[in-house]
C-alpha cells in the first residue's frame, strides 16, 4: 500500500458561524466530507466549500448527520430505520442540488457523528444508510469506519465501500476505536500520529493501546480540522507520508 | 385547447402537523407541487406525498420556498440572487434525493409564496430560480404564473416553461392577479370558479374584475387544497371540465 | 373529593399549522398547558392561546418539551440533567415573557411528551425539571403524572405538586399507565372514559386493566383535544362530572 | 461626563459554534448584551454567558433579534408590529428564565441587527420594542442608538432609556451613523477609535465624517468583540478612558 486518501469533515459552518479552517484543510486533504444542512451547513456554506474543494482538486462527498444543529449531530435522535433512509436521502440530495450548480460531482457519502457511531454497531441503521446511498444517481461510494457494520452492510448493498482509519485516535485489539472517554483515546502529538499513520500505510498494521498491533484494511485516513492543533496534525500526517514516498490521492472518482 | 393540467401545492405538512387534505387532492390534480423542507415539508412528508402521488399517476414537481417555516414562505427573506440560486438548488435536490428513493422522477419546479411573488416582478429573482432549475439533472420544466417575469426569464434560460392560471383568483385587465387585499380578489363560489375555468379552457379568455376579458396563455390551472372549501372547489373545477369533455392530463413528463 | 381540575395540552400549533381545536377545548378545561416554543408553539400561538384562555377563566401553565418540533417532543433528545434545567427554564421564561404582555399569570408547569415520560422514571431528570421550576418567580406549581418520580422529586424540591390521571388511558396494578403499544392501553369510548373518571373522583379508586382497582391521588384529569373524537371525550368527561355534582375548578392559582 | 458604560453583544454562539472571544470581552465591558435564542444563543450559551458575566461584575441585558439564525438577525423578517412585540417578549423571557436559574438579574434590553436598524427609523417598530420591554417585570431599561426613534419611543413609553455611541463607526452631521457601505463608515485603527471616544466622553462632541463635530448624548459606548482586532480595539478604548481618569461603570442596575 503506497497510496492513500486523506479525508476531513468540512463545510461544517452555519449562517454566520464557521467551524475550523476549511481553507487550510482543503490544502491538506484529498477528499472532503461536506455537511448537508443536517448537523451543520447551509446552501451558502455548501456552495463555498464545493467550489473551493473543486478548485484545489479535492474530491467531494456528502456528510449527512442527524438533523440537529444545536447538538451538531453528536446526539442520537430516535428515528426508525425508514426515517433514517429518507433523512439521509434528503441530505445527500440537498448537497447534490448545490453540487450540480457548482459543476462538481459528488463521489461518496460518509455518515457523521452519532449517526456514524450508531451505524457502526447496528445493522439496521447501517442498512438504512446504505439503502439511501444506493438509491442516489451516480453510483456513490460509501466511506465507512474500518471494521464496522456500516462497512459490512455497505458491501452487502453492493456499494463501493472504502474504510477509513483515524489519525488521532487509539485502537483496541479488536480493531475498534478506544471510546473517547477513556485515557489515551485521543492522540495529541502530531508527529506521533503522523508516524503511526506512515507505519500503518506501509505495513497495514495499527498499534493497539496497551501494546501490540492489529491488521486493518483502510483506503483513507480521517484527519480533523476543527482547531489550529488539528490542522497542524493533518499537515504533519500529509507531510510525513509524502516524504516517505506515499502517494496521497482521492479514493473515489477523481 | 381541449386539455389542461390541474396542479396544487401538496406535502406542506411538517413533523406532527398536516396542511390540508393531501389524500383528497391527489384524487383531483394531475400535477403535485411538493414542498422541499424550506417553507414546509420534511423527509417523511416528502416521501409520503411522493409515494401517494405516484400511486395515483400524479406527476410531481418541486415546490421550493423561502426557508421560513414559521412564516410558511409567505414573507420575503432578504437574500441576494446568488443566495436564492443556492437555496432553490438545495431544496430541489433534497426532494430529488427522496424521490430517487421512492422511484419517482421529478418533472418540474414551481416557486412558492413570497418567492414566487417576487419572481413574478423582479427579473433577477426570476433568473436566479431559472438558473437553479437549469443546473439540475433531468431537464426539469418550470411552472410559472402566467404573464410574469418568471415565465419570461425561464424561457430565456431555455427551460420548458408552462404557465398557470388560478381557479379562485380574479384577474386584472393587464393579466395580473388582483392583489389579495382588494375586494373580489378571491372567488369563493365553487361553481362560478369552475365555470370560469371551463370558459378559459375553451376560449383562452379570462374574465377581468370589473368587466371584460383578457387573453391568457396557460397549460395548467392551480387549485388550492388547504381547506374543505378549497377541496370542494378543486373537485368542482375538475368535474366541470371533465363533463365538458376537456382532458385533464399532466403538463410535464408522464 | 367533590371537585377536580381538567387540564389539556394547548397552543401546540406552529406558524401556519394548527393542532387540534383549541377554541373548543378552552370551553371544556379549567387548566391549559401551553407549549413554549420547544416541541410546538411560537410567540403568536402562545399569545393567542394565553388571551383566549384568560378570556374564559382558564388557568394557564407552561408546557415545556424537548426542543424538537419535527418530532413534536416525543423523542428523547439526549441531554445532561444540567442542560435540561436550562432548556426548561428558557421555555418557561419564553411563555412568561408573552404572558406578561397578555397580563396573564403563569401558575404551573407540566412537562411534555418524552421529557415527561423520562422524568416519570428517572430521578435526575425529574430533579432537573423541578430545579428549573423552583428557580422561576411566582411560586409555580408542578403538575405531574400520578405516582411518578417527577411527583416525588417535585415535592422534595418544595414545589406545590398536583398529580394528574388520564381520562383515556388504562392503568396497571402498580398505578402506572399501560404502555401505549399494549392492547387496551387507550380508551376510545367517551362514555366509558367519563364514567371511569366520575368513579375515580367519587372513590379515589382507578380501574386496573385486567380487573381490580387501585387507589390513586390526583387533583387533575388530563384530557386530549387533538382530534374531533378527543374533543368529544373531553366534553363527555366534563358533562358527566358536572351532572354528578362534581365541581370543576383549576388546581392552581385562580 | 467623567464616567461611561462599555457594552458589547455577547453570547452569540449557537450549539457547537462560537462567535468572538466572550471571555476576553467580559474583562473589558461593563454591560453585556446577551443573545436570547433568536438570531443567536441557546440555553447553554445563555447560561454560560450569564454566569461568566456575573462572576466578573458585568451587568447583563437581553439582546433580542429577528428569529433568523441563518441570517444572524441581519435580515429584516417581515413582521407586523404586534408580532414584533410578542417575539421580543418571548426572547426577553427566555433569557430571564435562564437568568433566574443563574441568579443574575436582567437590567436592560438592546435590540440586535436589522431589528435595531428598523427601530431606529420606524416609530411603530420602536414602539413595539418598547411595549414588549415595558410589560416585563423588573423595570428594564432600554439601551438605544443615540438619536433614533427607538430612543424617542422608549422615553415616551416611560422606560429608563440610555443612548449609546459606537467606538468603531463614523458619524454624519445629523448624528446618524454613516451607512456601512460608504467609505470611512467603519474605523479600523484602535488608537484612533479610543482617542475619539475619550474626546467624546470629555466634551460630548463626536467628530463628523468629512469634518466638524456634533453634540451627542450617550451613556454607553458599544464595542465589538467578534474578531481579534475588535477585541484589541475594545481594550484600547477601555485603557485610554481609564488612563484619562474616566470611570467605567454599568449604566443600569449594579
Amino acid at each position: 500500500m503506497r497510496k492513500i486518501d486523506l479525508n476531513a469533515d468540512l463545510g461544517e459552518g452555519f449562517g454566520p458561524w464557521a467551524m475550523g479552517d476549511d481553507a487550510a484543510m482543503l490544502d491538506v486533504v484529498t477528499s472532503a466530507n461536506i455537511a448537508c444542512g443536517g448537523h451543520a451547513g447551509d446552501p451558502e456554506v455548501m456552495h463555498d466549500t464545493l467550489r473551493t474543494a473543486a478548485a484545489r482538486g479535492v474530491v467531494v462527498g456528502a456528510h449527512p448527520g442527524y438533523p440537529d444543529r444545536e447538538g451538531f449531530g453528536r446526539r442520537v435522535i430516535p428515528m426508525t430505520p425508514d426515517a433514517i433512509i429518507r433523512m439521509v436521502a434528503a441530505q445527500i440530495g440537498a448537497l447534490a442540488g448545490v453540487a450540480a450548480l457548482a459543476g462538481v460531482p459528488l463521489r461518496y457519502v460518509k455518515a457523521h457523528g452519532a449517526l456514524a457511531n450508531l451505524a457502526a454497531d447496528r445493522a439496521e441503521v447501517a442498512t438504512a444508510i446504505a439503502t439511501a446511498v444506493a438509491a442516489q444517481p451516480g453510483r456513490l461510494a460509501l466511506l465507512a469506519i474500518s471494521g464496522t457494520e456500516l462497512e459490512v452492510q455497505g458491501r452487502k448493498a453492493g456499494l463501493p465501500v472504502v474504510a477509513e482509519v483515524f489519525a488521532d485516535r487509539a485502537y483496541q485489539a479488536d480493531g475498534r476505536l478506544v471510546p473517547r472517554g477513556q485515557p489515551g483515546a485521543v492522540l495529541h502529538d502530531a508527529d506521533q500520529a503522523a508516524a503511526r499513520m506512515l507505519r500503518f500505510v506501509e505495513t497495514g498494521k495499527m498499534p493497539v493501546l496497551g501494546g501490540g498491533e492489529i491488521a486493518l484494511q483502510a483506503g483513507s485516513i480521517c484527519v480533523h480540522g476543527d482547531s489550529p492543533d488539528a490542522v497542524a496534525m493533518a499537515r504533519a500526517v500529509r507531510s510525513t507520508l509524502e516524504k516517505a514516498g506515499v502517494t496521497l490521492c482521492p479514493f473515489a472518482g477523481g
